[in-house]
């Protein structure tokens, strides 16, 4: 008679309280991290890198997505493609490690099996006269670019729904002309939490006030949502000339051709998940840096205006911010129920010189620091969800509405999967 | 079919050879472990602390146990508490490492939700009306302090014959005043092997002889068993000195008032495992160091006289040694199936003053070094215990049958526990 | 609903192609790896160590096989036992780490039980009087040496067919005296994949004229295999060439009396799998070196002749080559699915002397590169039967024949036992 009955995923999915957090065990058990990892990871579309990454033809980019492993190409006609980064003959990885190359054409390490950057396998040897080179083609990966975002599927089908975010998202990036970019900075770290817990963490800012000091620089607490309950009249007020001066300023982008209004594509039915809007920064309203102006002089694309606020754009497990003068674009990638790889990007104009257009410090302090303080409270509570002694809480219906959701379209996306 | 047909964990306790040492899968299995871990960790008394580690108001002493987490805080009116180390919010670790702190109030680092130090939620922000904090309180953990030890028990329902430790104990703790003490040192380790092996090793001297010099030169090895068969004449006059010696003293001994039969709460029936004896010291009989002469010559308590032995006390993971002028108590708590922390604390009276009245060196030598000996001593056992070609021996029927108890102990509480 | 459904250990192998590379799985599950570890590293003849390991009566030599553990030991009588690394009484192992110790007798560090080195129980204490020591010696382990080749075997029963690996190498090995070697030079290195793919990769040396600069100079790529398909008339010529070379050569070698011919033992119906064969060596003839020369020239037994080539023999989880001068002798012993220990032992004459007879760095550069290579290659081969886009692809027929045979044993032997 086992001590503690196992609960199938779906029970525990089911185990969730409406309004409250999910079960540790979604975040900690290594059969439901798999299951995540091909739901979400292997059959819906992700953010995988930006076009900075691949910016010359035979530029390679070798990324890890799981036990999976994807070369991004920057093919001779200057398009971008994708493969699994794997031989057709012993499996050998093709790039040996995640991270960057550049090649003439792809060689296997192994035994030298030769393919062109289409993916087409030019040479071989002792191979025979009866071997068909033509079936054994590097095995290629959906691939779709949306601005500099570089997104890929694994599945065999693609969600259609993706056309969403394409519709949505070019117009907003367009100004940006995000592709003209270059990377100025990039960070990688581990954080010590379930994928979920980070982009619990990313989707509320309730934590920001008292564990960011740098971000709440740029940012208005009160775009995160606010409690009226139990406020003063002072704090009513504010929170009233917030919501004016919102929509003076978007009133005023819109007229100038800037996209401002939210769009959201979050409920249970879709299976892209994202959500952007243009919002207001705080103090001089330029960009997110400590003084809240720009970081570099040399505007992104021919942006003329340095008060174009934050095109925010979230994924299931990404989240982007472009400001007039720089972008941040982040990527969370599961490595283990308890461990998240998040992979930080900062670009800026291709043209802007370091030390002349822009200081480095200045652009990145901010989501340097941002960055560290959240892997450490995502650390810390993927920790106390491991508790047997843990009971989810309540989310605040102020601030953690967006948590419910996420919670629900988890949920949802597993059920379509027969979960 | 499967080549390596797995026992289920009551057949592997069934298949033990009485007089035998269980079987290596109870040792190494990750399933044994983590039943062990809710039976014998989660659901029993455990000593996790002594009142010293939180010795005034505010102080907050975190433990992990397992994938638990506890805390021990010491209340504003001096009671000494315990809570899980869970936010009632989101999960977070209040606080985030193992270890010490002082506190006004428990703040979560996450959003701030902030506790009063007898466990109520006194302040949240963006919670609304309709919250309501009194459900919100931390979760409370049962505890018991006897002596200095602090016990706590995660059952929902605490094993209630504790009561017999706290009425065996207190009176023979009593003339050393153990809350009068101050930690004069602490080391941690991890050994290599399962807990269990820890506590076979603790529980029997067998091996002293050739392993322990330090320790040795204070023990009686008579008091660990004695084999008769073949034994020289000399031998068995040596053996009848010892018995009568240790008549003579703790008839003296009682007479003045310090308690020293032998309690034992062993059996299978019991919940609450324990043994408490006062052992003659040898040589100048004080105390349990390298000269068998009181390590600090202030001594615990009130006591005036040095030749008081040793108050020993076993729990079913944790070793007490309390002599006139310093205790030392140590705990196993398993961290995985092969590693098991053992923590073990040097108390001195809370006057008493390094350099003056004990030198550090002096008072730790033979406890330092005696666990460092059996930590490579289960280490070695262990990785023996999982070859597939090991076949548990025979114990010793003279010096190992505490060993043959601790197993039908261990293997009753398991099926008390549906196992 | 499973997601993902497993399949069988039965259905991985039935799902391999003929003449195309293993699924995945079977490199990478922890429950194949465990059959693995049971049916060719227990059950089978493994090759463990060579005489040298023990040169000395009293000499042991500890060898860690998954979670076993053996012992070498020469016996006062010069004969070579084996024996479980574990204590008869409660396990401990009798020599704590892998590695080399001369000892008296076999002594447990715990409770000092003493083994003679003929594995009897001479002496306990406390066990008492009807304690049967002669029901607790040292279990032992069927053990065979053929040349310096020390084979172990740790199942109850030993495969009988052993005794052709006997026969065929005996002879072979005859000239160079095996015995009175001596070891230069050990190396012992962790390769990152499944034991398997690292005899995948030394059953074939497609690879290696791109990856091993330095073991071409010695080898004969034509050994390897040649497809003629497409080749110019030069190249058809130069294999023709090759073939009279060789012929000539091993005529004029077997009228010495040097036994060339191939032996192979690689079918689905043998337990002892292995294969032997003289090997023209490239250059000067005479030895695996970058200059094709002796690097000792003392040479093995009593030899004059330098250019005796290469007497490779496989093993399932071995290579050795045996030349004029030195000898190379390799074991893959499996610690984790995707983790192999690979030892290497250089043997010279017992009698060579370093700086005077031989030079070090000249003896041992060739296969300390090349080990470092193919360590790098399984590496990588590994991760890529890792991914889940990993599809097996086709073996040469001309160059990796020796794969396919080698995936039909390993199918036939799991079968035999049931999988």
């Amino acid at each position: 008679m086992p001590v503690i009955p196992i609960k199938t995923h779906r029970e525990l999915l089911d185990s969730r309280q409406p309004g409250c957090g999910m079960p540790g065990e979604l975040f900690g058990r290594q059969d439901v991290f798999e299951t995540d990892m091909d739901v979400f990871f292997h059959k819906l579309w992700i953010l995988v890198a930006v076009t900075a990454d691949v910016p010359e033809p035979g530029d390679v980019y070798a990324i890890d997505i799981g036990k999976a492993s994807i070369l991004i190409v920057r093919d001779d006609d200057e398009n971008v493609r994708a493969y699994r980064n794997i031989c057709r003959h012993r499996g050998s990885r093709l790039m040996k490690n995640a991270g960057k190359a550049s090649v003439g054409m792809l060689v296997c390490p192994y035994h030298q099996w030769t393919y062109d950057l289409d993916g087409s396998l030019r040479h071989t040897s002792h191979m025979g006269k009866e071997f068909d080179a033509n079936c054994r083609s590097l095995i290629p990966v959906h691939i779709k670019v949306v601005g500099a975002h570089i997104f890929v599927c694994l599945a065999d089908e693609a969600p259609e729904d993706f056309s969403k975010l394409e519709t949505a998202m070019t117009p907003r990036f367009a100004p940006h002309d995000m592709q003209r970019t270059k990377i100025a900075y990039e960070m990688e770290i581990i954080e010590n939490g379930n994928w979920k817990l980070v982009m619990e963490n990313n989707r509320e800012c309730y934590h920001c006030g008292a564990t960011h000091p740098e971000l709440t620089q740029s940012f208005l607490a009160h775009d995160f949502g606010f409690c009226p309950d139990g406020q003063s009249e002072a704090a009513l007020h504010d929170y009233e000339q917030y919501l004016a001066h919102n929509a003076t300023r978007k009133e005023e982008w819109e007229k100038d051709g800037y996209l401002c209004e939210l769009f959201e594509s979050l409920d249970e039915s879709v299976e892209t998940n994202f959500r952007s809007q243009r919002l207001v920064i705080a103090g001089a309203g330029e960009s997110q840096t400590m003084d809240t102006k720009v970081a570099s002089t040399k505007l992104l694309g021919n942006l003329q205006r340095r008060d174009l606020g934050d095109v925010h754009m979230w994924g299931h497990h990404s989240w982007t911010h472009v400001m007039s003068d720089h972008a941040v674009v982040a990527t969370a990638i599961p490595i283990a129920p308890d461990k998240t790889r998040v992979r930080t990007v900062w670009l800026v104009h291709e043209d802007a010189i370091e030390g002349v257009d822009y200081d480095l410090q200045t652009l990145t302090e901010v989501w340097v620091a941002t960055t560290q303080q959240d892997a450490e409270l995502v650390g810390n509570t993927h920790s106390g969800t491991q508790d047997p002694g843990y009971v989810p809480g309540p989310f605040s219906q102020y601030t953690e509405g967006e948590l419910e959701q996420f919670a629900r379209w988890y949920d949802a996306r597993l059920k379509a999967h027969g979960v």
